[in-house]
């Protein structure tokens, strides 16, 4: 499998600065081959996944597995392996169902999404509207109350479809909703229902939130659309616990010339709990990684440190990312680049890029050295 | 939703023995129009499916399906509308799981095999062995004993693959194992995991049988392959209750001039009991009853009888067609055609068919006439 080699190559040309992008040509075709030659990152992304599961923050899966990325590090020969503590929000699921019952009575796959409260112990059974956005809820306003409110909204994009997930909880209670759906965002599923973060407003009632099969969300919408009443039964443990420990996985390249300068590349080490975690985002914490094991076996020397970075409780909270700005404040200005891959590591096609005009022409430069991957 | 006119077409077209195909190109453009005109198809399979879920042999709900069939078929005005009553087998799930324990604890969506027996009501908990295919069970037999035996075969053709969904357990149980699995058999999966028929062999120790997802069982594999213990505990509550009476549904419109001479065309009313059946095989059923009511509408008179019938428990027995075929013997060399539509009512592509060369010539012919469709 073709694990990204993109992130190598812009970590190793840091080192670039000083001299002309054309000037690291052979070291970034011998980075290319290297990184090509055969499949040991995915094996180390599958091992990983497959031994701890999921890495949900406050789970003992997730310290498990830093604890063995920490070990393999210093197997590896890195530098200044270690773990930073970072306090993380411990939601836990629990036991979770939904049902129809009206029209006829069908198990309905659903995930709880992150953050939400749970339902009463013998749950919450109501009638449901289904409305296709924020609009028709406001339109339909007088009908929501004391129902469950499913937000049928079709998948767009995700930066629009998402918002139905994250605030879908106090728009449904606001109109007096006692639980609120969502159709799962994605563009398909296979009665494959999908979780992620949602949120609460303060002073605002909190109602259980959950999603719901593409499948089922339009079946709901279709028996509505027909006048028949629709009754789901919804139940939820979902809890917050205590806060728990998670930690930051660190290893680095020391810089030769310019050690205190420092390239972050990285991806997030935790993952939802229902899932591998895969893609989202082992695979990219081991390009990142790894990305240092094919610099030191090629014997490259960087001029800045490259440090790899793995944060923790990206998926609900981000309190790894605000953890390392804190505990990082003081050496802020010496980062002089940050590269994270949090998108899959399938075969590359390019990356985005946010910082002033003269960096981006830097980049550019860089990009003209991938040319051989194409 | 463009739902074949490809079987309203074959039907109408049967009148055409006696003279050319040709002739029949003003009333063949007719059915196309009128087919292709609205939804109404479409609708009629969806509050089909919403309305009663999935149609399982000896389940209410397929009663009720059949039931609503018959009195709408005779709000058409259709002919000779009546069900059939057919003894089928009726075997329940029951509440069913699948649980990874090493390397570590992980749910693994699963669906029983139609017709598994039970795991003992405390679950069987086992070491897994995955084989590839039947051969390298053979190879491996000493290591199966008292395990249970994943079939972790990829998928190639479905005719190929579902071997070890159907004979899968006793293949396993004569090896020693305690349960066994397979792969689901599909190209691919989003862990949602697929059913089907499986079956025992008299004289072999039977063991239940399930299916989990394609990622699992390539996850399993991996783990395997790495020297890990693999430890699995099944719990099924499968079980078979006394047969039940279902019934095939038959609706005709009657010939002008051979009544007596009979074109069936239909699909299976009955599905698997943990989806719609929506394309197995509801929309194969309601192509075929819609084509009467085409046929109906534009006042076109066959001159032998059309006879749709949607023929139940094809899933787990054949026994709607035994019981058509038993029902009917002393009609059968009236049978002039068969039309069957099992493979999902999408984009028409075309029909296989066996019969003699003479037949497939005419049927060829036909074929000419859906030109327009294309």
């Amino acid at each position: 499998m073709r694990i990204t080699p993109i992130i190598f190559i812009i970590s190793a040309l840091q080192i670039l600065s000083s001299q002309s992008v054309a000037d690291y040509k052979k070291e970034a075709d011998a980075i290319i081959e290297a990184s090509l030659k055969d499949s040991s990152t995915y094996e180390r992304l599958a091992e990983l996944c497959d031994t701890f599961g999921p890495r949900f923050s406050g789970s003992q899966n997730l310290e498990d597995a830093i604890d063995w990325i920490l070990e393999e590090m210093k197997q590896d020969g890195l530098y200044n392996v270690h773990g930073e503590e970072v306090t993380v929000p411990h939601w836990v699921r629990g036991k979770e169902s939904a049902e129809l019952i009206e029209p006829h009575r069908k198990n309905l796959n659903m995930l709880g999404l992150g953050g939400s409260i749970a339902t009463p112990r013998t749950g919450i059974r109501a009638e449901v509207l289904v409305v296709k956005n924020f609009d028709e809820l406001e339109a339909r306003k007088e009908e929501a109350k004391g129902k469950i409110v499913l937000f049928n909204a079709p998948f767009t994009t995700y930066g629009k479809t998402v918002q139905y997930r994250y605030r879908g909880a106090p728009a449904a209670a606001k109109a007096g909703a006692v639980a609120s759906l969502i159709r799962s965002v994605g563009p398909y599923s296979m009665d494959t229902p999908h979780t992620g973060v949602m949120a609460y407003e303060e002073n605002v009632r909190k109602i259980p939130h959950a999603a719901i099969t593409v499948e089922d969300a339009m079946m709901l919408q279709r028996i509505q659309d027909r006048g028949q009443k629709i009754v789901v039964k919804l139940q939820m443990s979902a809890k917050m616990l205590p806060d728990a420990i998670s930690r930051n996985v660190v290893a680095e390249i020391r810089g030769s010339e310019k050690p205190e300068e420092v390239v972050v590349i990285g991806g997030h080490i935790d993952s939802w709990d229902v899932g591998q975690g895969a893609m989202d985002d082992a695979g990219g914490c081991v390009v990142a990684w790894d990305a240092l094991n094919v610099i030191n076996n090629l014997g490259l020397k960087p001029k800045r440190t490259i440090r790899c970075v793995m944060w923790t409780n990206e998926e609900n909270g981000l309190g790894g990312a605000h953890a390392y700005r804190d505990a990082h404040m003081d050496e802020l200005k010496n980062h002089v680049l940050a590269v994270e891959s949090d998108a899959g590591v399938f075969a590359p096609k390019g990356f985005g890029f946010s910082g002033s005009p003269e960096a981006l022409t830097i980049m550019r430069e860089i990009g003209k050295l991938l040319e051989p991957m194409e």
